[in-house]
């Protein structure tokens, strides 16, 4: 299997690409395993956190700022490294020079008359291009976003490792969920007890996205957790999205505390149904908005997606969504998330699987529960 | 009192510029009130979280993402809000184009032949400068990174209430390690019950950077929290620093579980002198290298600054530094926290200040205390 700086000699070769010059966070985690932990915010030390130079079956150096050396321990083989000064107290923070001289001296031998760089417009600062059409006459930037959208929807085996890590965070907070929520508990409270599970289960702090809502809320999808007092008779709806190393899990699960109503498990059996009807008709060749449509015909409509692609980005390629042609292939990893909301209520269900040559594996490892 | 916004006008005469177009989440937080969330990163359904257009006593819009409709609670008044549509399940998410769209409605008036920008390049997107060069023949871009640094040195009295608030948050973070702190705990464990405590508090989750380290490693500055187990006759290095509503508190307290050395006792109440001459010091006039220099004289060296102002990033102007010469004004907000690291521990106290007419007022409110 190619390493996936290599799956971009193609794209050099059909687009006549000198070198790549990645910004976004996505693709530099994607193309040298370097993650930026991002729970503080924007850094007012950094340039930009991280960016990546390659230049295919040549060299790939990526660029970062030296206040985040700890985190080289995720970095793919074969990739240089060349630090940037950030923070320091002895001088002025100067980021957005410090680091164009350390990219300088990865990209000067490599630009002669008309150079084609690779970049992602979106994410690429203007001070950067500015400065690289100064430096170097006839530069010219080629827009490659989509390329690698396309590229990035199919996972390599190591990713699907990351991602089945990340899914087990999800699994120990479902499991914490379960054990722990009770009448009397705030939403905020239950949340910290399921951060210190998971954060625990690593020794390190982890990044989580969630929907963790009660009884009404629970009608209007979840929302991230609050002082609202969980009680006898709530549903609590538990979407715990985690990331580790910079890969995502996702899941999703509903209980009851005490007793639910007949309608309330009526639902709750119809989506489990419906879960189990859009993973059974997951395999290579459907497309996307087909597994979407089959869900709904089981739950009916809910306003939001059937499910998504799950990797750097917690909601990537494919979407599976009723507009989506995309066919599904192996390796691909999907999340499916049907639902059912009422005025006063709402279930959701979910699980994330990688498609495989024939169906898909089920990746999240915890049981969907209603009553415990 | 002058608002924020009305504040460009001299800029605006001084470099000749027809308006400006922010794409940094610290300036649109400080000249709308606009707070993008950021702990879950980089939205794959947003092209930049926020942008804000602003021609001083014409007009300001600020272009948000539909999918961040709640937090407009915070806007400051005389913003006008234009949607783009973000998240979407029936139909492909394309926030670059349809940013652009609300963008270019605000803007289409108020370009004609030469007309200048200002604009921040090193958060300013290729695609969006691209776009505005070819939608508006004539368009020229001045960089006004450095008025507006500059500009938010210099709190406003609504900023300085953000900040207190902040600051609060911080001071419930230290009272929970005084009374939670114990042997047999982890750090993680203590983290998320500091966690709690905070969130709790404002009913909300609370972005929390922090050092939270014991043993071992306060003599390396406290580090993010893990498994280490925390001892008997461990120090405990707390230093919190809380975002609420885009403003950001500082604080660090360090203290000892159950028994302290006779050698940690004294350079315990060396650093509390250190922090009270370096407080006392403060005041209009004097200039930031000045307080770093007098603290250092009574504690040593220690290899971080002394200080730096904190408000809508946790370390702007002013830095209190070797090299700093910038004069100290009235409404600065400033953290200072000098240290003392040995071999196997160290200590490291902090308060933020406001620099007042006379001298300064402690905004945080917490006690250091060393032994309970």
């Amino acid at each position: 299997m190619p390493s996936r700086v290599e799956k971009l000699t193609a794209i050099s070769v059909q687009q006549k690409i000198d070198y790549f010059l990645f910004t976004a966070a996505p693709s530099v985690k994607y193309f040298s395993g370097y993650f930026f932990y991002f729970e503080y915010g924007i850094s007012p030390f950094h340039f930009v956190p991280a960016a990546l130079f390659v230049k295919p079956s040549y060299a790939s150096t990526l660029i970062i700022a030296d206040n985040e050396l700890q985190q080289e321990q995720h970095l793919l083989p074969g990739i240089l490294v060349s630090h940037y000064l950030s923070y320091g107290y002895e001088s002025p923070t100067q980021p957005a020079q410090q680091f164009l001289q350390q990219l300088f001296a990865a990209l000067d031998t490599h630009n002669s008359g008309t150079t084609r760089v690779g970049i992602e417009p979106s994410s690429f600062p203007k001070l950067l291009a500015d400065a690289l059409i100064q430096r170097y006459t006839g530069i010219e930037f080629v827009d490659i976003s989509g390329e690698i959208q396309q590229l990035r929807a199919i996972k390599d085996s190591d990713e699907i490792d990351c991602i089945k890590k990340a899914a087990h965070l999800c699994d120990i907070g479902q499991a914490t969920v379960l054990q722990h929520s009770k009448a009397g508990l705030s939403e905020l409270e239950l949340f910290n007890i399921v951060c210190t599970a998971i954060e625990s289960s690593v020794g390190e702090r982890v990044p989580l996205m969630c929907d963790l809502g009660s009884g009404i809320r629970t009608a209007g999808g979840g929302g991230m957790p609050g002082n609202k007092i969980i009680e006898s008779g709530d549903l609590v709806l538990s979407d715990f999205t985690a990331c580790l190393n910079g890969y995502w899990g996702d899941s999703c699960n509903t209980i009851v505390i005490d007793s639910a109503t007949t309608e309330q498990k009526e639902i709750f059996t119809r989506i489990k149904e419906t879960l189990q009807m859009g993973i059974d008709a997951i395999r290579p060749g459907v497309r996307a908005l087909d597994i979407d449509k089959l869900m709904r015909s089981h739950a009916g409509n809910f306003p939001h997606h059937g499910g998504h692609g799950v990797g750097i980005q917690y909601h990537e390629e494919p979407r599976i969504v009723p507009y989506n042609e995309m066919i599904l292939l192996p390796n691909m990893v999907i999340a499916l998330e049907p639902a059912i909301y009422r005025e006063n209520f709402g279930i959701r269900l979910e699980h994330l699987v990688v498609v495989t040559e024939n169906g898909c594996e089920i990746i999240t490892q915890f049981q969907h529960r209603f009553e415990r």
